[in-house]
């Protein structure tokens, strides 16, 4: 492992990572921090299909690994003397679903930055690996990972089919999202074919709710405002109802869609109030771009969510926020 | 047409039924009453099929269609003078996605009840047609009339993808119930290969909900209760609520799942006061069996999902129905 530049990646193929991983041996697999579905079932599901070709291999990822998890790091097998063992001293280091240095997290940071092998699905990675995997049309990573499983003629055990799934389904919102493929719905009939329990995922993943979750969206709904003839629609969340729901960032975030949601609601706006006495300010939006919105207040985004963080007080900027809102959807008419 | 017994009923195949209607004209096309994205979806695809080949069809269908649906019903281009005639003097009168006579609804029930052909999924299926075409093993009719239109060589348009795609989606809640087949998923990889804007036809049937639905949820969350070491949450929707959010039948439906949704509970209870003061209740479980805890009280369902509906006070309902489910959650242990 030699640092280098972007320029030294080599750009490699499904057949020619699959080559490499058959090659080395002793090999370390770090998620991104802050692990989500794809890039868990992606790491978990290379390192199976390596212990199946006989390598030694361990998943590492910074920070905690969120609960509803637990399924996928149930069936991780590792012999922790192995693991460490790697840990010490890796003859092979691949980054999975993980964009720039910047996503690996302190912990694995020395390690990663370095990586022999980065396999990912995102058009703006930096390529800071020696060999880089990216198919950015791919909706999750764990479609190339089931690729680069099929070059090195790996088996799909039941486990490894449930770690894909899980990538894919996590990254498309099952199937719903706009970045959804036919390869995506292809993949997962093969992963259904092998077995996995897709109802139990699918209800951990995706209905499955914290009751503080639960709690801070019934005090969400009752604040709930609507504005410019019920085209906007604006919820505020303050520290005190964080607090008092005892809720988690991760169910902040699972609000920032609800009033978008409503029927008739062009654009959906989340104002959260941060620990530091800043307003972060989240923007849904159907029919007008969200990105352009949120430019004005410094931040930025996608067409159809985008987000920025201000100081100031919450009126202030709601006012300010609703005067671009109407000037952009009276632009749109 | 004549009236048929269900003995008399014939067994037929995806290629005989497409013969069966390419051998016919002025169809007249039933969906199911209630009208949901599986029977009009199933409708309005083998109507546009049938127009490609040259036939003169129309889709009926008792009721009125919910707004979620105008896309399908936007793209159903029927001559009205034509479809009048057709309903007067039909050639041949198929039903969709419709297990028995008493779901086609008052309007089209004499039409209907003598059908020539009957496209199905449900194992329930009564046979009333004089040709049946029942495929109990698939999640959606959608995918039944996608083999049909198969075999009568029907061209896949955009509107005939996005009427296929919206069936199987939706009975299959956007592929995370347990009913998904890979075979959904393969045939949902064609629909979305024709071009079909997937993403807002999810956000329509998923997504979106209606204010009276959202102001249904916040008065419901406000009321939610937990029992037996919140094993159990139980949500109660009384007229008052009903009346005060504009709630309709379906807001309400969309309730039924949330207090299983949270974290921990094992049994979501929804205990609703009618419109004659009776209480129906819905019990949703993930464990244990919710058919036969409603069984001892009338009712009775699947393992996941049953109800019943009873006379009384809601207090008394909820103790005994809380002591039924201890019951059934201690011999589970």
């Amino acid at each position: 492992m030699t640092t280098q530049t972007p320029a030294n990646s080599a750009a490699v193929s499904p057949r020619e990572a699959a080559a490499l991983l058959l090659a080395n041996d002793d090999i370390l697999i770090i998620t991104h921090k802050n692990p989500d579905g794809d890039t868990l079932g992606s790491g978990f599901a290379l390192y199976a299909a390596l212990a199946q070709k006989g390598k030694r291999a361990a998943v590492v990822c910074s920070g905690e690994l969120p609960k509803k998890y637990a399924r996928l790091l149930a069936g991780y097998i590792a012999d922790e003397a192995a693991s460490a063992a790697i840990l010490k001293s890796p003859g092979y280091v691949v980054t999975v679903d993980t964009a720039s240095t910047s996503l690996i997290g302190l912990e694995y940071l020395e390690l990663g930055k370095n990586a022999d092998l980065c396999i990912d699905h995102h058009a703006t990675n930096s390529r800071y690996a020696k060999n880089t995997l990216v198919d950015a049309k791919k909706a999750s990573c764990s479609e190339i990972i089931l690729a680069v499983l099929d070059e090195m003629g790996a088996e799909l055990t039941e486990y490894i089919a449930e770690c894909i799934y899980t990538g894919i389904s996590t990254d498309t919102g099952c199937f719903k999202f706009r970045n959804t493929t036919a390869g995506c719905h292809r993949d997962a009939a093969r992963m259904i074919e092998r077995g996995i329990d897709m109802a139990e995922i699918n209800r951990i993943m995706f209905e499955q709710k914290s009751r503080a979750r639960i709690e801070l969206e019934r005090r969400a709904l009752a604040e709930m405002q609507f504005y410019l003839g019920d085209q906007v629609a604006v919820i505020t969340i303050t520290q005190d109802m964080i607090g008092r729901a005892g809720a988690t960032d991760s169910d902040i975030e699972g609000l920032t869609s609800l009033p978008r949601s409503i029927e008739g609601v062009e654009v959906g706006v989340t104002m959260r109030e941060t620990k530091t006495e800043r307003c972060k300010v989240s923007v849904r939006t159907l029919h007008i771009d969200a990105a352009k919105i949120c430019e004005r207040f410094g931040g930025g985004g996608h067409f159809g969510a985008a987000g920025f963080e201000c100081t100031g007080e919450f009126a202030n900027i709601k006012h300010l926020l609703l005067q671009e809102i109407e000037t952009q959807l009276a632009a749109s008419c």
